[in-house]
């Protein structure tokens, strides 16, 4: 909408579907994509009218700046079916208001609200097919956006590509989740880019992690990189620790994702009496949890990753398993999640969003 | 060559020439790329055999992870013409080996020392026209590799695009430079990619540069992280700060680019007597120096910047200008790099490197 008006979203659909060609019981995460993508230009000043296109390659120059200087960000998002065959969203302009957090800090023009999500919206309900129903299906939503402009001199771009791309989605680790924490390698400074969904955070991520999967670790927590003290959060998603029935996680700040799962654990935690704590957490104090027996939980909290338990860590070559719970928080806290986002239950928070079909 | 025998690198010559529309006189920095470029891609584990094509764009899939993970490195190099018409390069094992070390550390395969130069050369000698003669004149050089594996889930991409790309070039920045001091932003973390030429390293400083540029600093001279105590480079350039008649650099570290000029200065200082400390720099001591006038310049060293003289700094909402040297070490460095970069010297140090023809 603008000024009351519908936005005339252009759509051009693609010829054929590829749903058919699709195994949905054997998805790998963001490997296939759907038949159509929402793409917007920034020329002249201005983001022009966006449209909706079949998926496909697309072309720029070799100079262009995102390939030189990372000036790109990205969101994640998902939608699901209800028994209905109704769509949802959850918690969508979160991740619209981050996308133009991120933007601002890699200096890239915000985004208008009306042109998201009337966007979106049409893109969704044209690949509805797509988004198939029952506990763990979902469709992945990546809206991003990449400085187009050619030209090899560190200045801002003058041009931009956004775009919406989405892929059918199951889960996204496939196998048990350890992790480590970091001991020498760090993701974020502060005063840098560690909260904003910056491309740069994760391409930088990719060789320590590297190093940590040959060590029969998943993931890297990351700690503080002034002193490695502290963790922080996990790259692809924040991170809770259970010690005793407590719920610890660290305070977002410029260094940490503020996470939508993240926020929405911690809202659950407080509505269903979980003594939750937002606060700094030492890596020695949980490294002194596990070895008392009194660390009984580590999980991650991410959009795409939803609620990740992890089955142990490792901290100064010594590593630590964690024991399986009856009353697992994690498992709770993901079929709570779940129960709101493919609408089982009451929506207290006004979390869901539904998508209007069109 | 690979086994002593000359690489095939496949050509692919343009149609025709762009040059009659280039006004080499009037040229942009990084605007304007010459009729080729080199193209070598890394499938089934391997580099493939690389090419020379015509300038021009490039397809990828939206879902590319250079797009949404900043899985991409660079270069900067230049060619210079000696009055003979022969072509040199400067340093150039420097820059190769450096791309290799900024791509490990982004998890992207190294690329081969034979196909690098191989393919370079012979792209020098299809553009040579595009090098001209003369002081200030010369030829930006960007090899440059990005992450082009379709698909949305944040781990390295199992394939990839390296390419050269060539621009003539003038000067790097056109008018004065002052920079400013960071106080609250950073560009890099202990156990980060500060040390490497990573392409999200550049994007997350344009945000906290234009907000310099507001303030009539057209840089950042970025502090460390934790106590933004210690001065350490400009971004686009290592700093030199010359107190009385010394000069004081700070060291490499894993978050400071290790620069070719950088280091070639130091070389010359030392040759030329002049008294280098090559040591952590305190934004205090800068700052006493140039209040007691003591501070008697700044300047910036990198590839594309060459020597840039700072005309004057600010600290703490304070501006500080400098004097007009008479016996500028800017000067001297920059004409004794020109006079080995264009063949006018005796190469002591081995630093050129001339590009064969063929």
């Amino acid at each position: 909408m603008k000024d009351g008006i519908p936005l005339e979203i252009d759509v051009v659909e693609a010829s054929a579907s590829k749903i058919g060609s699709v195994d949905f019981d054997n998805l790998i995460f963001g490997n296939i994509f759907t038949d159509h993508m929402m793409v917007c230009d920034y020329v002249n000043g201005e983001w022009q009218a966006p449209s909706i296109q079949p998926y496909g390659p697309i072309q720029l120059e070799p100079s262009a700046k995102v390939f030189h200087y990372g000036q790109a960000i990205f969101e994640g998002m998902k939608a699901f079916k209800d028994d209905e065959d109704q769509v949802w969203l959850f918690r969508p302009e979160a991740n619209f208001e981050r996308f133009n957090r991120s933007s601002k800090r890699l200096a890239i023009p915000e985004f208008p609200k009306d042109m998201f999500f009337e966007g979106l919206e049409t893109l969704l309900n044209l690949d509805r097919e797509w988004i198939k129903k029952g506990f763990g299906n979902s469709l992945y939503i990546r809206p991003f956006v990449i400085a187009t402009e050619p030209g090899v001199s560190a200045s801002p771009s003058k041009t931009y590509k956004f775009m919406i791309i989405c892929s059918p989605a199951k889960a996204y680790y496939s196998g048990e989740v350890r992790v480590v924490f970091a001991e020498k390698f760090s993701r974020a400074a502060d005063g840098g880019v560690g909260y904003a969904k910056a491309a740069g955070n994760y391409g930088a991520q990719f060789y320590p992690t590297n190093l940590a999967k040959e060590e029969g670790f998943q993931q890297i927590v990351w700690t503080d990189a002034n002193t490695h003290e502290y963790l922080e959060e996990a790259g692809t998603m924040n991170i809770f620790f259970r010690v005793g029935n407590k719920l610890i996680t660290a305070p977002t700040s410029d260094r940490i994702l503020d996470g939508v799962t993240r926020k929405s654990v911690i809202t659950l935690a407080e509505e269903f009496n979980i003594p939750v704590e937002v606060r700094r957490v030492k890596v020695q104090e949980i490294v002194e949890a596990a070895e008392k027996g009194e660390l009984k939980e580590i999980f991650g909290a991410g959009t795409a990753a939803t609620i990740n338990p992890v089955k142990g860590f490792g901290h100064a070559g010594k590593k630590f398993e964690l024991p399986e719970q009856e009353d697992s928080y994690a498992s709770f806290f993901k079929s709570k999640l779940m129960a709101i986002q493919y609408n089982k239950t009451e929506d207290k928070f006004g979390w869901r969003y539904a998508v209007k079909e069109r």
